[in-house]
């Protein structure tokens, strides 16, 4: 007999067992339904895809995480570390057979080899939805409202999507003379929420000097509304531009649609990525701001550039799943099923398999989950069975032309049941 | 500007564009449907493990095709290449966790650097449901009864599964004294159907001689019904056994629940695989029986003994997605749906933004789909892109207490709605 290896999994990673993925299933079945419900289509790509398609030659911090190897093939491969890449190539290889604009969702799995800590894992799911060949204030409005109608499909009732523009903050920078430092500006203000304004000012300070710092921490101060907010900016950004009517004509979008008690404009949203130049938000929790974004993302000018001279603007939005589950469960929003059974059908002989299975066929058909106990044993014990994993009814077949017995497992009390059909009524009603 | 890259997938990889996607997608919800409702339960596993949790020491054909590398971090790892793995060690690590008999389905991409072949990817979906701890025969008609279940959730009305007993296959070989040449006898025999049966004695007699070859070739041959099949084999195995009674029991159970029809006793039916132990079986499009199984599995003895001394039986199948789309394409029972949008939302003009999404956002109220074109282009261009993804109809939001214009796409008439109830109502009754 060979020696027992350990079963294990890998750093980082992470087995789903049945009362968490019934619930990750759920939630992506609801997110998909709103997704559906305003025109999105899902599309796949391959996990694994040439190193040269994934990565740029400059190879930023997450790429260095990437997981990258040679195939037995002798091709440089790496496994996608975001559904956004994947989905520039896709848009460049396939333009001839899509219809502008292009709005798709991507529920998938991508892998980081990040430094562990607690709730990070290298393998991820990503959900991302983004709308493809129009930059249109309909289209930035639309992606606000999906990312609202999603936190609300979920139960969430009380959230804030925080926004902002890219362009109006670069004209800001350009005007403080500091154009050229713009990532280690962005860098620091996204650190903003995590810091504090005392040591993002020393950062920006260093970064592009103590007046260059004023002007910036002064740009992202909110105002008591949106609109005095989008005033200070336009006037601290060098006046009206393209930027600040785009967000204008959002503010103006929400309020007619009578949402805008769910967004706030706030400058110091910028995202910490280079590649957003137009609208960019984060979404949070009212009740649990700590935990950080669970919905984020922006309007992108150039989504193809790497593969194509084509130029395409796209807006998009990506759901972290596994933060917004851990801030489901903490709400109490977030079930904890072991089986989507309403029924066990208790085995209460080995020669009666088949009449168990013609039970449960029934019940099925009257629209009922329900499951078989397969072995012939004592009935208490299939009970048990069904207690432990929240069934909450047993039936037990009485032999030929003999009523059901509808037992509930909590009450511990029997019922008889002419056939299926009242065994569903009875369930049904709660007794 | 750096050079443009080509964007292209590796070989053996493919993009899933919308219309495959949404058919995949909806045929894996049917799936999840039929699963859930006999008790089975989802679970997920990391993609990426260690290289010893999947790979055997003395290493199979399969174990070849393996994606395997070092990780960043030193480790021999390896993309799974199918969901039984997996599960067994799943099942070892989490067996405090979980309640026996523990019925879980599983749905995700694994991974084999296969020859390129027509039909055949390096990334595939695969579709597995099984059932661990009871080895019962209301276990193994359970397995029958879901896979029939699921092909019917596709509209799939005729299909066969045709089944065997590896036992009694098992008693045959010993009987003959070729006990220990099972893996090429099994080998050969699971080529019958593709290679025929001159060939397929040729290969046995090569592997064990021409006696044996004589008494498996007359083993194998179905009799004219699976009554008379399971007599014969009874009779060239060495009379009743657990396995021949198992066998019996089943072909009882499947005429007491009135579906003997689609199952056919086939003692040709083996699976090439080694760790099968008790019933086997194929399913197969009455219609397109050359398409090969759709649907296959069996019963093992041992599924956790890597990893664990406990013995815990379990029978499952996988089913075949990629092949099945294939198939229901061939009988034209899938759809090419390019979209889930019921109606498009046109722009009559770029003010209009608040107006379309609130007129988009009634209509969803009203229980359909629809996406709002984000750009103020002409009417006729919109109106072509809902023609060329198939939406129906269009709806133009005639401007504040006017009413909306509804448009039938194909026939180019318009009528009049006063609100999206009345939108709804429309599109409804199919005008």
């Amino acid at each position: 007999m060979p020696d027992l290896i350990e079963p294990r999994v890998l750093k980082g990673f992470r087995d789903m067992l049945p009362p968490q993925e019934i619930e990750r299933a759920e939630l992506i079945e609801r997110l998909q339904r709103v997704f559906r419900s305003y025109g999105y289509v899902p599309i796949d790509t391959p996990a694994l895809e040439y190193a040269d398609i994934l990565l740029s030659k400059e190879g930023g911090e997450t790429e260095k995480q990437v997981y990258r190897f040679e195939d037995n093939g002798g091709r440089d491969v790496a496994l996608r570390y975001d559904l956004t890449v994947p989905l520039a190539r896709f848009m460049a290889e396939h333009r001839s057979e899509l219809y502008l604009p292009f709005r798709r969702y991507h529920v998938a799995k991508a892998w980081r080899g990040e430094k562990n800590q607690k709730g990070r894992y290298r393998e991820f799911i990503q959900c991302d939805f983004d709308m493809i060949g129009s930059d249109s204030l309909a289209g930035d409005l639309e992606i606000l409202l999906v990312m609202r109608s999603s936190l609300a499909a979920l139960g969430v009732e009380r959230c804030t999507v925080r926004f902002s523009h890219r362009g109006a903050f670069n004209e800001l920078l350009a005007r403080a003379g500091v154009g050229g430092k713009s990532v280690e500006v962005l860098r620091a203000v996204d650190k903003l929420a995590k810091i504090g304004e005392a040591e993002t000012r020393a950062l920006l300070a260093e970064a592009c000097g103590t007046d260059a710092a004023a002007a910036v921490m002064d740009f992202i101060m909110p105002g008591a509304s949106s609109a005095e907010t989008l005033e200070r900016m336009e006037g601290l950004s060098g006046g009206p531009s393209p930027s600040t009517a785009r967000l204008r004509g959002i503010l103006a979008g929400l309020e007619s649609l009578g949402v805008a008690d769910g967004f706030v404009l706030d400058p110091s949203i910028t995202r910490g990525l280079d590649y957003y130049t137009g609208i960019v938000y984060e979404t949070f929790l009212d009740e649990l701001p700590g935990i950080g974004s669970v919905c984020s993302g922006g309007r992108y000018d150039d989504l193809v550039s790497k593969f194509s001279k084509e130029r395409m603007s796209g807006v998009g939005s990506s759901i972290g799943i596994d933060r917004l589950l851990a801030g489901l469960e903490e709400l109490g929003l977030a079930g904890k099923r072991e089986s989507y059974s309403d029924a066990l059908v208790a085995c209460p002989s080995e020669e009666a398999a088949a009449e168990c299975h013609a039970a449960a066929a029934a019940i099925r058909a009257a629209g009922l989950a329900c499951e078989v106990y397969p072995d012939a044993r004592k009935l208490p014990q299939q009970f048990a069975y069904a207690e432990r994993k929240g069934i909450r009814y047993a039936v037990v077949p009485g032999g030929r032309d003999k009523p059901l017995i509808v037992r509930n497992i909590a009450r511990r009390e029997n019922r008889e049941a002419a056939g299926a059909a009242e065994v569903a009524a009875i369930i049904r009603e709660g007794w």
